[in-house]
């Protein structure tokens, strides 16, 4: 027999769990917009109150699901604004943006292809803040328009490539890939010629 | 006094049109799958039995909907297959794809991006043939998983940069542009090389 690891108030702590990948997978069939609470407590056979306890709207259990990849975005655009030089920056965030990209396949999609999910992101002021940092630092040092061009293709180019690469393919070898067609696209040199 | 123009029952045309253009907006908006005929009627404040007298169902509508832009696709495909090489023919559908883009912004993001929308094409055989000609024209000569990394980025980054793009950016800049990011994410040569 096991024993389910419960809250304070006795509600088993994986129900929180269930309730995010139900609604993470209802979210990329349906959209944010298009997925009501209802919808997910149907998905787990859960009552609304038993999601309420623990997210009072959509939107919290939106940010909940979203929270851990934009905490990683931002510890990456902190550590690449630290770079010296636009080349640097746009390589080191290529590179970290890859990185989570390629361990988060399907979120990545969601994030950064449903128009009703960025409308949220948008609507919180740090996260609009790390994105617009994230774009700029991809943009480098093109002038605005071909640099917000190529920033977007970046961003919506290795998501959408993530999300439709085969699952046998392992996480390392599709960052690789995703990093050496983000920096083609962004026109960076390779490493090895650096050296 | 302005009359209507009516088809052989007595309907406006107009009607149609219309309903094509509030259906885009509401899956711009809730996804193919989160939008209902009942609310493309509301948008409109038309009843349902109006919308049935133009479109049986809700696939039939999003059908309709993608019909010109994949046509043009298609015949991108056809002549871009026609062209002698790997890269001539990646080069053709690259620029054809990019002319398409940056005319049909918000379209090319819903055929692109929503999954729901994506799942109904790859069940129309003659439409998942276009586009699985598509990725292998873009794919171009490069080794399977390479290939298909660099044509997913040039589908989906495309279509997320011009979706994105200012409205001030005519669709000739904003095509020339695309053509750009696209041909060095894919490593095509610039045609001035070429020369």
């Amino acid at each position: 027999m096991t024993t389910a690891v419960v809250d304070e108030k006795g509600w088993p702590v994986a129900t929180r769990r269930r309730l995010l990948d139900a609604a993470m997978n209802l979210f990329s069939q349906y959209s944010f917009a298009g997925t009501s609470l209802q919808m997910i407590a149907d998905e787990l056979d859960l009552t609304k109150a038993a999601i309420y306890y623990h997210f009072r709207t959509r939107e919290q259990l939106l940010i909940a699901l979203m929270e851990p990849i934009l905490s990683e975005i931002g510890a990456v655009v902190e550590t690449a604004e630290r770079q010296r030089g636009a080349r640097a920056r746009a390589e080191a965030m290529l590179t970290g943006y890859a990185d989570i990209v390629a361990r988060n396949r399907a979120l990545a999609a969601v994030t950064t292809f449903d128009p009703s999910v960025r409308r949220v992101l948008r609507n919180q002021p740090e996260w609009a803040a790390v994105i617009d940092r994230q774009l700029a630092l991809l943009a480098g040092t093109d002038s605005a328009v071909p640099g917000a061009i190529n920033a977007a293709v970046v961003l919506t180019g290795l998501a959408g490539a993530a999300s439709t690469a085969p699952r046998r393919l392992d996480d390392d070898t599709l960052r690789t890939h995703l990093v050496d067609v983000g920096r083609r696209t962004l026109g960076l040199p390779e490493p090895a010629r650096r050296r």
